[in-house]
């Protein structure tokens, strides 16, 4: 089977790959599609060499059809359409015993910590999979772990009926949450600095400004009139960004922190204290936000053309990456099974 | 009667005043002891000139009796021993509305954007009046506002029993916040880097820790058996706390900016991010918290000697503002009929 693989040196390349048989507790899922995320391209960029053993097959927002069941992997068959939550925590630490086993200390996240789904036979514990229901493509389905980000992200804010909400970045995750916090019934807008992904935005209905081109807070001010935003989702991972949050939020406004930024970012704790803001940081997900994102899809709440832009096969992943890397195209999926096996 | 003054260029001192006769809705209290606090400070030192009119009477951490009372200040009469609420909203903005009246953006605070206490008689609306019950001494009550800080930052935090706190900065509103803190059910760790304080706080029965001798991040994780704070109080004002107080706190711990920070300070968003942490503005207080320090104060849980270090006669405020800044007393208060009238 074929496996798009990091090799370091901000290389990846599509070889031949092998998987052994599965544990009891495991099943083999040939995996259909697959989307890139930031994570995939802070991997090849080089930036968790540190994290990943290379080489490295990353890879985790899949949808897929089982082709072998371990012995133990009970209520599991041959033919069955799944996507995979690709979380495994330890299940005994203080976090998981908290209920925060999503955000376990000992966490390994699959397609980071362990082999992903960037190949065409994927070994995963039975204990991640999530069922599709039969009226799910799996092209969809292969969005259902961005959307189940976007569905943390939304319950995190514990965002409520009529507020107004801006998401700073809009690319697939900002939209994403855009579009959850609308079917919440928030009214959203979304700043984001590219013109293609704005217009694809501003197409699906949205409020949109340019930040860098626009006085962001002049902006929502006039939007809710004068009264600042409910809830500011932060995903754009810009060095300034955090500082305007603080300036979006109405009194006793939510900011939550979706994007990673690396280096620590200064804070204007005086707007924090003077407004009595509230700053979430949120990351992945649970199971609940999974089976809620199965949802979204199914019912065309989440609309596949909305989000992807471009389909790729295998062998033209590091090719893909680039697209994703150019900040003007949306969701980029590799059709995985589209190179000789 | 005598005013404390601050008369620009960093100087205050006593000199002669005078209040016009009590609006409808007002009444003038004779002012028995009023507290010191760091805001005081900031006005002395001048950081404040903007906002201040000078001359400026400070002062709004006090006790006293009603000697003159408004012909609609119904309910009140003289001789009544009270405390005030400093605050005063507009009652009608969005803020207001949602019921956060305390953080108002129009909010007149009593001793900052109109005179405060540090005169004989105060002029005060009576919708500001908090009655004192006859076991409270008047020297006590004047920790009540300081006191209904602490509550204030405490409920915010959402603090529950078996909670273990970390109060970073061990001066009158840090002491205050680990009491209310440990009377509410938590275990309480204050660092603080003045020995006195520290000593201070250790004989009350707290746990102390040395920030500037000790690394906090490795005392708190073994004082937590390795889990992290439930909350932090970052209380300092210091640099670089807020940074350290997300390497204190546990998976979704919470963080509560009590301190004001005029400089935006750099925030490590990515553990922010990691751990799921929760970061709280917290400013003055509620009506309701001002009452929960009424009875704090009258049962005894808060000891006018645990907080109190110091009281001086109004005419030497000037000397008393000294003290405070030297960073090694704790609460300071002022004798106010203690001169001549």
């Amino acid at each position: 089977m074929k496996a798009a693989t990091y090799t370091g040196n901000r290389h990846i390349t599509t070889m031949d790959g092998e998987i052994t048989a599965p544990a009891p507790n495991e099943v083999v899922v040939d995996v259909a599609f697959c989307g890139l995320c930031g994570t995939d391209l802070h991997i090849v960029d080089g930036n968790m060499d540190t994290r990943v053993d290379i080489p490295h097959v990353p890879g985790h927002e899949m949808s897929g059809t089982i082709s072998e069941v371990g012995a133990e992997a009970t209520g599991w068959a041959v033919g069955d359409r799944v996507t995979v939550m690709p979380l495994h925590w330890d299940g005994t630490c203080p976090a998981c015993l908290d209920g925060n086993q999503h955000i376990c200390p000992q966490l390994d996240f699959l397609g980071v910590d362990v082999p992903g789904a960037l190949q065409q036979r994927w070994r995963v514990p039975a204990a991640t999979l999530v069922r599709l229901p039969d009226e799910l493509d799996l092209q969809t389905a292969a969005l259902i772990e961005p959307t189940a980000v976007a569905v943390h992200d939304v319950r995190r804010a514990e965002l409520q009926v009529g507020d107004h909400v801006v998401v700073q970045g809009g690319g697939p995750i900002g939209l994403l949450i855009a579009i959850v916090a609308r079917h919440a019934g928030a009214s959203v807008l979304v700043a984001e600095v590219d013109p293609a992904r704005r217009q694809r935005i501003e197409d699906l209905g949205f409020a949109v400004a340019d930040p860098g081109t626009s006085d962001l807070a002049s902006v929502v001010d006039a939007w809710t009139n004068g009264v600042g935003a409910d809830v500011v989702f932060e995903v754009s991972g810009a060095e300034t960004a955090v500082r305007q949050a603080t300036a979006l939020a109405k009194v006793r406004g939510t900011i939550v922190i979706v994007a990673i930024h690396p280096q620590a970012q200064p804070v204007d704790l005086q707007r924090v204290f003077w407004r009595e803001l509230r700053i979430l940081g949120a990351r992945v997900y649970r199971r609940s936000d999974f089976e809620r994102a199965v949802t979204l899809l199914e019912t065309g709440v989440v609309k596949v053309d909305s989000v992807v832009t471009n389909v790729l096969s295998l062998d033209r992943t590091g090719e893909a990456v680039e697209l994703l890397r150019s900040g003007s195209a949306m969701k980029v999926l590799i059709d995985v099974q589209g190179a000789q096996k």
